[in-house]
């Protein structure tokens, strides 16, 4: 049997014109801004005016550790959102943008998968909206200010040494990652260390995924520390007053961004913050808007459940006042033999036993998801390869651990293959039986919150920190910084921060090389291991084949 | 009597939906992407389709050189064009899309003025339809591919220290005019110079304002001198193959931007090249497209004649095949006065005999404009500061150097203010008496070419050029480059390369420091005088005040 690729599927969809999937969520065409014929924003008075609704329930979508093999958490949220409205629910989907530049180095990222996509996935792909380009255009903003403060007077005492704002390019480009700036003599400013990240590392990004609307935009990023003084007070956004201008740049991308799916349901794609220094969720206000709109908004959070769905709780929910009244952790059964220790190559063999013992990652991320307060349900994201025999063995240990595991066909089938984990998820929800609350309050000590993270989700020992972080983090609590939740940075391909150890790994601890204050975003980076914030295009990058055709098609991005 | 801001009057405006603007030049709404309600891209299938239709006429606005005082040519091209549309003429406007960043130095610049505007305002001076940001990272997919061919082996053999390409952003930022780059070790790449121009800067902008479709500009891109070998000879884009990619990052980009004047005419915004180190016109097509849609298109180029009209036949029209069928010179009392030897302060009080002085810019330029076969009418755009006497003066002045001067109140008055002119530009333009040809063959030494516009436009004594430069040239010719046009990069203040020589100077030379090969746009840039390609922010900024107030309306950017 022959399956078409992605694109194929995507280019052949019988998509709607925006306006009428804007219609079905009662919004009015005036308050929805058209971005060509399939995509749109939607006004700010629109959504002020639904703000007395009641809210529709809330789902998210988060997987095992990420293998190779791939999970298809995305493919999940949109076949479950198709699912929903399948079965007669007013269902919508909430996933996050994807970053230029990484498409221009290895091929670029779908939204979704087979028949459970968001279409249109090439422009979707590229500048979409121009929500990212605007991020640069504010934080290239702030950057240039700064300098340009230092160059007049520099009135703000800025150490020069200690400038901690970056700046950013939304291109793969290493040569940026660390340079001298201001360099050529006098007109050009003092000489500097500098460097650029990726723009979806940006803490503009992570601001405005979080804000709850313009007014908290500006003050969030006016509370962003861009440098220090000599004797280490921090100079903020607000001192070099750019936070009201940066606003400005960023009113249009605070907007969410309707779509729609392959079957024409609504889609929220809004956002993308990196999911280690950031907590890699779809926006806020795209989220609490759906919820107004919606009876269901699935959504989905970055990476494992280990990164995703605790900072989803822990950061995301707690923040914008959001409670999950289900989860459902994506599984496949290659995930579970790679974690069971079968190889990448050897994945087209049956193998139960090493299912089964794979299945020890997945019972972890059940149970933390759990003490959360939220139900469970797994969704077996079904390979056409995979065997009835590896699929028991996925459900009896599911089962075992006090839920349910349910086989769904969304990527052959599109919302054929999903209305059954469609109704468990919905009956699910509709139990009220989530009593949802973050796993640490606001006022626990900082370095506690980090150890509650390692020791009660990672399953880890003991948190390894020397005296200089533990000093900074007890810092940071004096400056009145210590109420904000933390954000881990870890690899996510293991509960620990070693990426070959698969499965549920016990007796390790968990090192933390570093900490970052996020004040404007709002919380505390802790970086365990090496995070790269500017990536690298490899030898033979994707762009080099990458071209329009003779039919005007774009070849080579997938 | 009291004026309405610019802004006031372009927030009150009572714009029509943009479709129903596409609807009036047959646009199929299917084939207008819309941006927002008022703003829309023109597909390329529609483009194609109207290919066979004859051409309207072409028009273009050009002035005096400019002063402190101002000569609203961009409100002289509104104004006109809404004159014709009054007078029953079925006219386009096309002009220049706005940079970004330079709004958050000094307050921004409408797109015209007073009752000659085109809407909206706001958004073409911020993010647009994301032309600008297209260019941006259509540059920097070249830039970082350049340093990471050279990261994996450099099989080019670029020469580090030969590397032309800078980077850009879209930002006002000194710090980055000089920089080092990949710094930080083996990982982040090899060390080298490099610099950042800002995005109107870059040769990308040139390319898409001359391409003529797609194709056309692919094959430019891939024509672009990136680097040499240390045998000196060239690298181009295509060697690095990043052509094709940034030709699908451009896509959109390339297609005119639709949106209307206040008296709800088309108007085409799309495209901004630099008017120094770059041709200054809008693309070559949204003009081309125009042509087939009005019968009248009215056009503008940067700066004065000298620079701008200049380049608009001598690069623009010879390279798209257009010929304009009439000039208008746009001259003020004020700007007459200030080459009369007025001083910015004392503009306020009559004074004829200053006027007359200053009447000998404008009457060169005048000759200039008629040297290349094209019939000129001159617009004085009115100040109601001007005195009947000036203005008489003017008249008198062009009469006797065989033109007409017209008084046009656009500004004050919109169309109502503009019909005489109308019907002058329009009937000079019926009269097809225009036999337009550029000054100079393709086929002309690239230094004679040099010294015919310095010698008939400038009215130079000389060229003063070292050997160095005038062996580059031949180098080029001997390359095959010899047959490009040349692209003046000069002061827009004075005939002569000192910007104090206001008036029409004589006893000059033009010393050339520089030449630049843009080998995609197809150009020879020859720099006479310091050329700044990355502003810098001044002490307090305008982004220092730019916010959003309580209504939701942007203050401080104009």
């Amino acid at each position: 049997m022959a399956f078409k690729s992605d694109i194929e599927i995507a280019r052949a969809a019988n998509k709607k014109p925006i306006q009428q999937i804007g219609d079905g969520l009662g919004i009015p065409s005036e308050h929805l801004l058209p971005y060509g014929h399939d995509k749109a924003k939607v006004g700010q008075e629109f959504i002020d005016s639904v703000q007395e609704r009641p809210n529709g329930k809330l789902i998210l979508v988060t997987a095992v550790n990420p293998t190779p093999a791939g999970e298809g958490k995305t493919t999940t949220t949109v076949g479950l959102g198709d699912g929903l409205n399948a079965i007669g629910k007013k269902a919508m989907i909430c996933i996050r943008e994807a970053s230029l530049g990484p498409n221009f180095g290895m091929k670029g990222g779908a939204a979704g998968g087979g028949r459970a996509q968001v279409v249109p996935m090439e422009e979707m792909n590229l500048h979409f909206t121009g929500d990212f380009h605007a991020i640069t255009s504010a934080h290239s903003l702030l950057s240039a200010m700064i300098d340009n403060h230092i160059y007049w007077g520099n009135e703000q005492e800025i150490d020069l040494r200690r400038v901690q704002w970056r700046r950013v390019v939304d291109m793969n480009d290493r040569a940026l990652r660390q340079v001298t700036l201001s360099l050529g003599g006098v007109a050009n400013g003092f000489p500097r260390e500098g460097g650029f990240d990726i723009t979806v590392a940006s803490e503009v990004m992570a601001i405005l995924c979080l804000a709850r609307n313009l007014k908290d935009l500006e003050e969030r990023l006016g509370a962003m520390i861009v440098a220090y003084r000599r004797d280490r007070s921090p100079v903020y956004c607000r001192d070099i007053k750019a936070e009201g201008a940066m606003t400005v740049l960023l009113k249009d991308a605070m907007q969410p961004n309707l779509v729609q799916t392959l079957e024409n349901n609504p889609a929220f794609v809004h956002g993308g913050p990196f999911a280690n220094i950031a907590h890699g969720c779809n926006s806020v206000i795209a989220t609490t808007t759906a919820l107004k709109l919606a009876d269901y908004v699935v959504t989905e959070a970055g990476f494992g459940a280990d990164l995703g769905a605790e900072k989803f709780m822990n950061i995301k929910c707690r923040k914008a006042g959001l409670a999950p009244s289900a989860v459902v952790v994506v599984a496949t059964v290659r995930a579970m033999k790679m974690n069971g220790g079968v190889a990448k190559t050897d994945l087209g063999a049956e193998n139960v036993e090493a299912v089964t013992k794979g299945c020890a990652n997945l019972g972890r991320h059940i149970e933390n998801v759990k003490s959360f307060g939220v139900p469970v349900v797994v969704a077996v994201n079904h390979f056409v390869t995979d065997t009835d025999a590896e699929v028991a063995a996925i459900r009896d240990y599911v089962s075992g651990h006090g839920a349910e595991a349910v086989v769904s066909r969304h990527w052959e089938l599109g919302s054929e293959g999903s209305t059954e984990l469609a109704r468990k998820v919905a009956a699910l929800a509709d139990a009220d039986s989530a009593s949802f609350a973050p796993i640490y309050p606001d006022e626990m000590p900082l370095f506690e919150k980090i150890e509650t993270i390692a020791k009660r989700i990672y399953r880890a020992d003991e948190v390894l920190a020397d005296q200089k972080i533990r000093d900074q983090l007890r810092l940071w609590e004096e400056q009145g910084y210590g109420d904000l939740p933390v954000c881990m940075a870890k690899t996510q391909y293991s509960f620990t921060t070693d990426p070959t150890r698969r499965g549920a790994p016990t007796g390790f601890g968990v090192p933390v090389r570093e900490v970052r204050l996020s004040a404007g975003a709002g919380f505390i980076v802790v970086v365990c291991g090496e995070i790269m914030t500017m990536p690298g295009l490899p030898k033979v990058p994707a762009a080099e084949t990458i071209r329009l055709n003779e039919e005007g098609l774009i070849e080579g991005l997938f």
